[in-house]
């Protein structure tokens, strides 16, 4: 159909000269560092081959399964027991229509970026794809490790539990083949849910990897203390918390002693959710504590309503594509939270997330409300989570920063992925932080200095990042 | 004033070729299916004829009422004993300054679709489109079914109350002269407002529509199905609920008996607010698997707070233009309410809509949530609704349903609407459609392919909502 | 680097043709009426000479205080004991790359439109922009007079405690030196703060001023009657109310009286949440009664949580940049308070805020519930406000009221600044409303009509404010 005009193939997301000059001069040649993703160290470690694109595609990437079930696609194509050809059919045939979708950039980009593919995946270019994207794997540089260096990053943290040994973390740092650092992120949410059934075995847990026994608050904070120590000997600068529901309800240490305690001898009982949330105040306190104290980054994800469809939750456990966002006021909380650290003199440095984006402006302006002398943007809203990492996410993000804020300062992109291709994330992030930059100086809105637009697109895109992990 | 130029006019928000092109080869050609107006049938049954066009636009949209309202209008020249003409004047001289809003393109689209006017309805061009709207208007062409008909409806669905006896609706299956299928919507608001004081009369009403008497919650149940089972054998297809606010609260069904029946015995007192929110929740839970069952699509609209004038509302009563966004979270509860009904295989097609455009992402990541093995879109968000179906708010839909979901599965446009003349918003609706399309292709985003982007046109506007209605 | 091209430098804000004509010919010629500003009535009374630029913009302004603090600016230099040219150097560096920020266009503007400098503020220009402003201030046209004489300012309304003597606006207005007015504005948050410890000595404080005790509620209200008639007879039109929560409780005379008297005997105690909130609400309807027999315009501020750090609060007091947005639904009270004025026909004339945006259609929506005959806009949504005053919250602010309402009728912009410089925040808004008429009228979306547009433009610009002054 003639009517139709060919794609203008614009240089891709980049509308303006400014913004292309700042994308090649700058943006494109910095590294990545990876401050927050899901990939499994041992699949590093290991060096892990992938026989085919569904491997790396499909086999995790429940963000994936969530589009295919909107569009039709039978359960059997996405989690059951069809091959990996027929998931991938499936998923060709979804992408490929999803127009306005993230999922479709990304895909484009990888399949361009790892497979030097410059087509677009759909029901008819799935052959096509399957076959290349199926020899390329054959080769060394696809490997996980290959992929990861050939993508430029010099370092990126795991997403783990207390209790992890971190032991493919060590082989990693001692393997000379692997150029890059992967460092662990404690991310002990186990720790704090005191409502899940789950939480007594998690205890024992703790018991077997500090090696003391564990009987009141004091002993869990000594327990998780060690594990901190630990995390932070093998190098880790950074914690993660996610919190569902948040209410600062801060108790005498004596009630969170009774409280844990009670849960401990009562391994079937329900709290009252006061308890559920003094207990849950007490341990962000802790953290945060001690975290500042190790001189951590602390994040918190705030707004994920999980496993909202228990039929699905039970067949394929969590982390399935059944969370979605959630509304509530975050702020009094968090405020009464930060003020309270920040009296102690205990105030790490933060990085706040919503998966809420009505939240943007309410925890930038939050943000700016704590601080610690001489260091910028010492608690800071972090870049458009899950839902949000799209352009438009992105675009309103970087908006409600920059009108509120002191954008150099911004810490800038993670990829939240389970898969070594997603780095292209990464540029996706850095072509529309060079796109906005663009359009304001060519409508004249700020200075032409390449030079200040270099340094701050540097510094968004890697050097803030960097320091962060050298202070 | 030379140095304001000219109006470029441009087609009417098609900004791109590809665009315009989507547009004129698709769009425009799809017949329309209004699954959601709240048209008479009584009105198309019966032919009836408009005197002067202030009986189409002013007589009952309260819409217009509002912007009269703000504009300084008198009440005489809106809901008062002023002349039609007088009213048209007040009319024409508020919407042709109220740039900016809707109405002011609506109006402009009326008068051209159906009166071939060209200009602009204002202070200055009230005679002229007076005197032509009422000559034009004298025209068979330019009856109730005459307008429909020209509007290349192919069905619509009114909204009715349970004990509506559809008699309209037969009748107007029944002539050969309609072309076009008018079926009956179920909205039982009046069965779940226990605490309004009509409810008694209601339950009366209900023991005269169904021939048994009513005396427990069982016996409320049998009579509401009996209704159920009528509209379906009416055609109906899709039934519809008001939520103003709605706490999910499940009880055993004697709770609810308890319930029911102490309100039919104290007809005068009030219900503590939680039995009112129990009692909802099992009708909600009631009416949704009975959807189930019949195979229909469940509408639910939220996030409105009716009448807030209350001196306006007692000399005027519901629907006269005092209704507001109310904000609150509405995730928590809405997700029980899909998790209950998923858990026990009765979860219906559903179409959430929020008043409140804050919810627009959140629903979005809701409706992914739920689904039916194999089906497309099974829980979707609907439509930008009433205050937002403007153009801003058109856009900012269409971008959190792509970014986030399938587009290609949405279900579209309604008209939400009182007015014959309100066909013109699926142009509206169809033309904003196109023009993110066309964008999204000529940024590169998306391939300028036209067969795929001609079926994901066609489905949008037109093939989902019927492939609904043929299910 | 010649890559990045230079600033094409369009008219600042004005992208279209028909932008820049309203704007030349309509918008840039109105006087300004600043109906909320927080400039103190001494600095004019006594014509202020200002020795520097830091005087002028660092001396009050907490929003550029956390601009550094942000930044990474120690606080010596920001609220400590640095010199006035440290300061201005370490906001030099700030501001200089503060990309998106409105206080770059801002600091941008007041450069040129009162220093005559084309330039841009930062670490390079420190030293040329210090000696300019330091040489233009010796000037008599840059007294705090002069600045605000040469803005065109014809009336601006300063914010005002109920026990101010008003001793310096009777001083401007006896003065013929001053061609402008300045009339106080009447802010009696202190009336209302019955839980802060402060609160007893503003009762006392009353007393002072009234010359009667306060024994009772009665008494209270006859105190603050008598301030606000005080303030009438001094020209004051408008009061102005700080809600950081509202709940609206109404309770009878009586037990607002007893929660008073109580307050009053324990000044030492802190009364239940309940209590405060009725006590609240019997102050803002008794304000609003009174705003209403007095014929003036009431507005409230909501959305705003103050003072989140509590370290920095205690060292540096309040309103020094530790303030954010919180959340909430704040229609339910604020629909149920207007409602109960409405009903007793003492609705006045009533500006509505909120800090958090997403209450802006919120807001519109419930502003159009309520009116007063032949009045337009007697319930409005106020001018985009403090962190939402740049320019894309001013964007969204206008985009959501004229999607919502009757542009027309807007009451328009405000400075709420603490500065004589701020004045060319209503350049800024200007040029934002001429861009956005223009904008739609390019896309032929209203009709390019110069006359039409050009009321428009000064009915929002100043006629509007200008007739609530003048009712």
């Amino acid at each position: 159909m003639s009517a139709v005009h060919a794609c203008s193939d614009p240089p891709f997301l980049l509308k303006t000269k400014t913004a292309k000059a700042l994308y090649d001069q700058f943006a494109s040649k910095q590294p990545i560092i990876d401050y927050h993703c899901h990939i499994d160290a041992k699949e590093i470690a290991q060096d892990i081959r992938y026989e085919n694109i569904t491997q790396i595609w499909l086999r995790h990437d429940h963000y994936k399964w969530r589009l295919m079930r909107a569009a039709g696609v039978e359960e059997r194509l996405i989690t059951g027991d069809a091959t990996d050809r027929e998931k991938f059919d499936a998923w060709a045939k979804t992408v490929g229509r999803a127009v306005g979708n993230p999922l479709f950039q990304w895909s484009r980009m990888e399949l361009k970026r790892y497979f030097g593919y410059d087509g677009v995946l759909s029901e008819k270019t799935a052959d096509q794809v399957w076959e290349l994207t199926e020899v390329a794997l054959r080769r060394k540089a696809m490997s996980a490790v290959g992929i990861i260096k050939q993508s430029n990053v010099e370092l990126l943290c795991t997403t783990d539990d207390p209790i992890d040994t971190l032991v493919w973390h060590g082989q990693i740092d001692e393997n000379p083949e692997i150029p890059f650092r992967v460092l662990p992120a404690f991310r002990p949410d186990r720790a704090l849910n005191i409502e899940k059934p789950e939480f007594f075995e998690f205890v024992e847990q703790m018991e077997d990897a500090c090696g003391h026994s564990i009987h009141s608050i004091e002993d869990y904070f000594r327990a998780l203390r060690v594990r901190m120590e630990y995390f932070a000997e093998m190098g880790c600068r950074i914690s993660d918390h996610g919190m569902e529901r948040f209410d600062f309800e801060p108790a005498p240490r004596d009630t969170i002693n009774r409280i844990f305690r009670k849960r401990l001898a009562v391994m079937a009982g329900t709290l009252p959710e006061e308890e559920i949330q003094q207990f849950k105040t007490a341990m962000m306190l802790f953290f945060a504590e001690t975290a500042s104290e190790l001189k951590w980054t602390m994040q918190i994800h705030m707004g994920a309503r999980r496993d909202n469809n228990t039929a699905m939750t039970q067949v394929l456990g969590p982390n399935s594509g059944f969370d979605c966002i959630s509304g509530g006021d975050i702020i009094p909380s968090l405020s009464r939270f930060l003020d309270e650290l920040n009296s102690g003199g205990k105030l790490p440095r933060m990085i706040l997330y919503s998966l809420n984006s009505n939240d943007d402006a309410l925890l930038d302006s939050l943000a700016a409300c704590f601080g610690k002398d001489t260091e910028s943007a010492w608690i800071t809203h972090g870049a458009a989570w899950w839902f949000n990492d799209h352009e438009k996410g992105i675009r309103e993000h970087l908006a409600s920063l920059m009108s509120s804020g002191y954008f150099p300062a911004f810490v800038g992109m993670l990829t939240d992925s389970r898969s070594v291709l997603s780095y292209v994330r990464h540029d996706y992030f850095r072509r529309i932080v060079c796109d906005v930059l663009g359009q304001t100086v060519e409508d004249g809105l700020f200075p032409a200095d390449s030079i200040l637009l270099g340094e701050i697109v540097k510094d968004v895109c890697y050097r803030n990042t960097k320091r962060m992990f050298d202070a």
